[in-house]
């Protein structure tokens, strides 16, 4: 069996990284037939098997039946508004966030009615560790509450919901995960609240300065783009029956302070790195900042396989090798 | 202050408890200067404050803003199809229990806009026990995490995310809470898969026999109707800014075997009474209640201020006061 692919969110940081992997292997479990790759704007994507990029928005009622006609055989749902945006924009939020992906659940929904039931897609949606508010216990557990404190983790929470209750009705196979903040991010310092936690790296490795607007002991939890690549891929092809009715996972990451990042950059690209970065408090940021949580106990998304990196100093190294970037204060 | 009411789902068991007991009070902390009462059907109600009464359904786009169009101060929203037909019917489940509350929600919403912020209303949202999933532990705490097993308790789950994000937000201060299964149900015996735990004491209390399809190690978590409109009442009035963020609360509760249900009904009303009950196991109900929540810590709702019965005998006393009803059998 050859798969045709949907991807919904494709010109993303992740959305993209996951189309080089797949182009590079070619497979996901099964020969990749051929890939339809959706977002706001066209994502631009090169691979061996033929490709559609397109441009769409799935808050548009008319989109979800039309990317989903092709009955695609995994569907990865990775489009949303980031957290601020849905926070500024309450009907915004709701309308992309939360009816968007639900008309996509909905199409498949009515597709696998159309077919008698045989077709039954596996989808994997990222959700986000924005469904948690504090306060929190010292590690946040597999069976702690969803009480998110955003809009936007309120949308990601009521998904995960609806994707388990379709799952279970047989509609499709969804797996939901929640990554963890993803660092070290390339390309440019963005105004996201989190930016930092990746800015304080990428941005010293390349002979650049970086603002630090918290102190060093705020904790966090992380993985790697590459990680976050790799959960994706083995959430469209592990045995979904292993989930059970439990269809949400937190994914494994690593919970460093901010201290613990500089040591780690420090051992990478030594002291005069660790000197670009400028410490500049920020009360609005260290306000937000509070309110996330820091640490996870995700024992279960590493029973069942889910791996990230175990140390910071692994999480530079990937970057280093993905970015071909070379360590150059 | 005189307060306006709005009891959508006033019709219900519940719904018409609560406004007999309002309609005898007179007040909800304040004077209530009226009160408007809707339902799928009309329902009837008396009350020395006036009161429009009307069918109508809130899945019709059209009703929820002009059910808010008076600008009612408490709302009571009651209103949902049960979860054997949530069940069996997907798309009618998700109109009314999800979309029916959205659209009552977001009318409120609009309002609240108009008003320049003015117009909050307190929304008490009556929620389930059916938004856990098992495997549960020995008692559910407040921090459990919500995985529904029918696609009722989503539609339940999603609408306390709704409610916390739209408090949070400032459009209403809503209120959620999880009844128990409420017993003993006055009435009719009915076709619910849980009818049988009000059954087994409603009918021997009358001289009548009733079956009792499972086991009596089958634990069960119960309220009055009397215990389940002071909930209400409670979540109406009291101060809401204790809840914090976290605004969905499990109500207290007894948690008892059918084997204790049948030892507190003997006491009430002797062996003659339970001789009535007669065994006929139905594999049917059996696997359902299998998967239903049997106990519950509920410190938190009980640290608030909700009050429940503490033993089975407890709610047989509410049941025989409250419907006028002489042990007979």
């Amino acid at each position: 069996m050859a798969l045709k692919i949907l991807v919904i969110g494709a010109a993303g940081m992740i959305g993209r990284k996951l189309m080089e992997r797949l182009a590079q292997e070619g497979r996901l479990g099964e020969t990749i037939e051929a890939a339809h790759c959706v977002d706001i704007v066209a994502p631009v994507i090169a691979a061996p098997f033929p490709i559609v990029a397109e441009a769409c928005d799935i808050a548009a009622p008319y989109i979800p039946p039309k990317l989903i006609a092709g009955l695609p055989d995994v569907i990865f749902l990775l489009a949303s508004i980031v957290s601020g945006e849905a926070e500024a924009d309450f009907e915004k939020g709701y309308a992309i966030n939360l009816d968007g992906t639900r008309m996509i659940f909905e199409a498949i929904r009515r597709e696998h009615a159309n077919s008698g039931g045989a077709y039954r897609p596996r989808l994997v949606f990222t959700s986000s560790i924005a469904v948690f508010g504090a306060p929190f216990p010292e590690a946040i557990g597999d069976e702690f509450f969803t009480t998110p404190l955003t809009s936007y983790g309120t949308q990601k929470a009521i998904c995960e919901l609806l994707l388990a209750d379709y799952s279970r009705r047989g509609f499709f196979e969804g797996v939901g995960i929640r990554l963890p903040t993803i660092s070290v991010r390339p390309g440019l310092p963005n105004k996201a609240a989190s930016g930092f936690f990746s800015g304080i790296i990428r941005e010293p490795l390349s002979g650049r300065e970086a603002v630090l607007p918290v102190a060093e002991t705020v904790r966090h939890w992380h993985a790697s783009p590459r990680s976050a690549v790799g959960f994706l891929i083995h959430a469209a092809t592990m045995d979904a029956a292993q989930l059970g009715a439990r269809r949400n996972l937190t994914m494994p990451g690593v919970a460093v302070t901010v201290g613990e990042q500089i040591e780690a950059l420090r051992a990478a690209a030594g002291e005069a790195a660790v000197k670009l970065i400028r410490r500049e408090r920020d009360p609005v940021i260290e306000r937000i900042v509070a309110g996330w949580p820091t640490n996870f106990d995700a024992s279960r998304a590493r029973s069942l396989g889910f791996r990230s990196e175990e140390t910071f100093g692994q999480i530079i190294r990937a970057y280093l090798e993905d970015e071909n970037v070379v360590a150059n204060p």
